[in-house]
């Protein structure tokens, strides 16, 4: 993979990346990248964020081992967001839920 | 619909939306909103947006007729991303493609 060389990144030098299922097209979660995490990413094939709290790089499913394998990054009409394709080893929650968007605006 | 009274926006009052294909789960482009473009696209069942460039409301497709019909609305863990489901009149992205993703790291 090649990283294209116009990605816009924000004032705080971030991009996010809506992680999407490869076979269900299920998105599983939100987090953002730096430029750092996005090489980390396309380098190992495997997911890197920035955590804005923490102000750390972490790889997804480190401790836990729900990992994230890159299937395919895709970038939108801004160069301002990713879409990265991913096989998700186990939930993508911390919370246990297979994606982090299980409630809905109900009522 | 009921907006959740816990949702999260940024220090510039933002929530990105990540806007989905009700039926095909394709992701069709992310844009911004602010409190009120929430309360917007709630009352009126389409999607309203807030431009960060032109720093004012915009509805999606109010020119161009692509407008985007809101089937559901998802929000995330940590309360400060919004995935909507929608039904897209034409063309999601200004370029003309289905998708604004329509560009891959590639080689």
């Amino acid at each position: 993979m090649k990283i294209p060389n116009d990605l816009k990144y924000d004032d705080k030098g971030l991009i996010p990346a809506v992680v999407q299922d490869w076979k269900t097209n299920e998105i599983l979660m939100v987090a953002y990248m730096n430029a750092e995490s996005v090489k980390k990413t396309v380098d190992s094939g495997f997911t890197w964020y920035w955590s804005r709290s923490r102000q750390k790089f972490w790889k997804k499913g480190e401790t836990s081992g729900h990992v994230q394998q890159v299937k395919e990054i895709l970038y939108d009409c801004d160069q301002d967001t990713l879409l990265i394709k991913v096989e998700q080893t186990g939930p993508a929650c911390h919370t246990g839920s297979r994606s982090c968007f299980y409630r809905s605006f109900s009522g």
